[in-house]
C-alpha cells in the first residue's frame, strides 16, 4: 500500500487540512501517478461541504489531476513510466451498459465511479470511498486515465479535465463549427473554456455576461461578440438569432430571456446545475422548435479527443496557481466569484507527511 | 364577393351565433373551397374568448376544414373543382424567410397568416383580419390547400388538419418508429392522435394519463401499456426507458416527472401550452443529456405527407359530430374534457342566411 498526503475536509464545516491515508498497490491495469497539479472546482466545495447531499468524511476533494506515470500494472498497455497524463472526474464505470459501451461513461446506468466521495466497489481496501486529487499521487485504471499533450503547460491544462470537458463535450454532440452562431451564457470556469473552444471550432461567438467588466476579458478569449445580458434592448436585438446556447451559469437566472435569442431549431444546453427549478414557458419552445437540454462532464474518449484538439490548438485554461495550504481562501474566493478563471493547486507544496 | 354564413363571437364573453359576412372572390391562385365539416378546436375557446390575447370581433373560428372545391382560379395547377380537399391553421406565410423555404411555414419568421383572427396583409377586403371554418365557405390560396384522400371519412377527417399535423410533425421530427419506445402523456384531442401515430409508426407506445377510466379506451386506441401518472411507484418504475415522449397536456403539470422516464439523449416534446411556466429541474435534463423540445403544428408539405399516411393506414380521429348550433354547448363539454375526442360541426347543419 501507498501512503499518501492531501487534503481533506474532515466535517461540512471544518476548513481543509492535511491527511494521510493510504492508496491501494498496482493491479495489473493500474496507474499510479505522481501528481504535480489539480484545478479546484466548484463542485469540490458543494461536495466538502456536503451541499450536495451529505458527503463521506474525511473528504479529500479534487478531479483535474494532472501528473506523471509513476508505476504501471503487468498488464497496462497505454502508458508507460513518466508520461504526462491525466485524470478526470471518474476513475471507474460499470463498462457494460450501453452508455458505457456508446464510451459516454459520465451517463453510466450503475453511476460512474467518482473520482472523489464515490463508493468504490472495485477496491474497498481504500477506504468505502474514494480520494481525489488535493494528494500527491492517485492510482487509476487505465481506462481513466488520460493522455496530456506534452506542449500544453500543466497548470493550465489541469481545468481541462472538468471545466474543459465539460463545455467541450456538447459543442462536439450538437456538431459546432464553421458557420454557427453561438452564445455561451456566464464568463467563469465554464464559461470561459466554451468560449475558447466555440471560437477554435469556427463558430461566430457572443459572450453573454452579466458583468460590463467582463466585456474586454471576454473579447480577449476570444469572443466576437459580447451583450450585457441585463441589457433588455441589446437583449432584444438578439432574438431568434442562435443556433446554440451553452449556459454555463449554476445561479438562478431567467432561461426564458435567452431559450427566446434561439433560432428555429436552436439547442440551449444547460451545463451549470442551477439549484431551484427553472422556470420554463412552453411557448418559448413551442414557437420555434427550440430545445433545452442538459449535459454532464464527458466520456473518456471525447476527452482525449478534445486533449488531443487542446494540444494541437494549443488551448489550455486561464488560471492562477496556488499553494495547498492556501485552499481554503482559495474556496472563499471561489465563491465570491474572484478567479480568473481556475485555481490549481501547484502540488510541490504539499507537506511530504503529516507534522505531528 | 361571396356572401357566406358563419357563426362568430362577437365578444369575450358573448356565446357564438350566425353572422354574415364576405369572402373575396377567387384569385389567379385562389381555391374556393364548401366546407363540409369544421374540427372545433381547444384554440378556437381560447381565441372566441380572447385568452390568448385580445381578439378581434366578430371572431369565426376554426381551422380544421374539410369541404370540396367549387371554383379555382385561372393559375391554379393543383385542384380542379370537386376535388375533396382540407384547410387547416394557416392560409399563407411569408414564403421567403428560411423556415418557409424549409417549409416550415408555421415557424415563418414574419408570423404565418392564421386561418382566423389573424391580420391578412394580402387580402384587406377580407376584413382586417382573417375568418375561420364555422362557416359554408372560404378561399385560400391553393399553396395553402391540402388534398384529403378519399378514403377517409370526411368528418373524422377533420381533426387531422391540428390535432393530427400538431402530433405527427414532432414524431417524423423526431424520426420514431420501429424499436422506439414511445410515451404519450394525455389522452385528449392530441394525445389520442399521438397514440394512433406512435402505433402506426412501428412505436412500442406507453399512454400516461391521469385517470383509470382511460386505460381501456388507450388500449384500444393501440397504446401497448398504460400507466397511471398519479401512481408514483409506477411511474418510478417507467424510470431511464422512453427514447421520446410526447406531452399533449395543456392543463399544469409536473414535467420532471416525466423527464427522469427519458433514457441517455431521449426527447421530451411539448405540443400543448400550460398557462403557466413550468418548473424544470437542470439536473433532469442534465443527467443523461435528455432535452425538452416544443412543437408547433406543422409544415404544408408534411400536413400532406400526413394526410396520404393516413389515406394508406386508414387513420382518422375519433369524433363525435354536431350540428352548428350545438357549437356552444360543445365548448362547455370540451372545457371540461368530456369528448372523445374531437367535436366535429356538420356544416349542412348552417343556416343559408341570417334570419332577420
Amino acid at each position: 500500500m501507498l501512503t499518501c498526503v492531501g487534503y481533506a475536509a474532515s466535517s461540512p464545516t471544518s476548513p481543509l487540512a492535511p491527511f494521510a491515508f493510504e492508496r491501494r498497490d498496482c493491479g495489473p491495469l493500474d496507474v499510479q501517478i505522481d501528481i504535480t497539479h489539480c484545478g479546484v472546482c466548484h463542485s469540490d466545495i458543494h461536495t466538502a461541504r456536503s451541499e450536495w447531499g451529505p458527503a463521506s468524511y474525511p473528504c479529500v476533494p479534487g478531479h483535474e489531476i494532472i501528473g506523471h506515470v509513476k508505476a504501471v500494472g503487468p498488464d497496462v498497455t497505454r502508458f508507460k513510466v513518466g508520461d504526462r497524463v491525466g485524470v478526470g472526474c471518474m476513475v471507474n464505470s460499470c463498462r457494460t451498459c450501453a452508455s458505457c459501451e456508446a464510451g459516454l461513461e459520465q451517463y453510466c446506468d450503475a453511476s460512474p465511479t467518482w473520482t472523489y466521495n464515490s463508493p468504490d466497489p472495485a477496491f474497498p481496501t481504500e477506504g468505502a470511498y474514494t480520494f481525489g486529487g488535493y494528494s500527491r499521487a492517485i492510482v487509476v485504471d487505465e481506462g481513466f486515465v488520460l493522455r496530456i499533450p506534452e506542449n500544453l503547460d500543466p497548470a493550465a491544462a489541469a481545468p481541462l479535465l472538468c471545466a474543459g470537458i465539460t463545455t467541450w463535450s456538447p459543442l462536439s454532440h450538437w456538431k459546432i463549427g464553421t458557420g454557427h452562431r453561438v452564445g455561451v451564457v456566464g464568463l467563469g470556469g465554464l464559461g470561459h473554456m466554451g468560449v475558447k473552444f466555440a471560437v477554435a471550432l469556427g463558430a461566430e461567438v457572443t459572450l453573454f455576461t452579466t458583468s460590463p467588466s467582463k466585456v474586454e476579458d471576454g473579447k480577449r478569449l476570444g469572443a466576437h461578440r459580447v451583450v450585457i445580458s441585463r441589457d433588455e434592448q441589446a437583449m432584444a436585438a438578439e432574438a431568434n438569432r442562435f443556433d446554440f446556447i451553452l449556459d454555463a451559469v449554476s445561479a438562478d437566472h431567467d432561461i426564458n430571456a435567452y431559450l427566446s435569442l434561439l433560432k428555429q431549431d436552436g439547442h440551449m444546453v444547460l451545463v451549470g446545475l442551477p439549484e431551484k427549478p427553472m422556470s420554463v414557458g412552453a411557448f418559448s419552445l413551442v414557437a420555434k422548435r427550440r430545445s433545452l437540454a442538459g449535459s454532464a462532464i464527458g466520456g473518456i474518449q471525447e476527452t482525449q479527443e478534445m486533449l488531443d484538439f487542446c494540444g494541437q490548438h494549443n488551448i489550455v485554461s486561464d488560471v492562477e496557481i496556488i499553494r495547498m495550504d492556501e485552499i481554503n481562501q482559495a474556496y472563499e474566493r471561489v465563491l465570491r466569484s474572484d478567479v480568473k478563471y481556475r485555481f490549481v493547486i501547484d502540488m510541490a507544496s504539499m507537506p511530504d507527511s503529516i507534522a505531528g
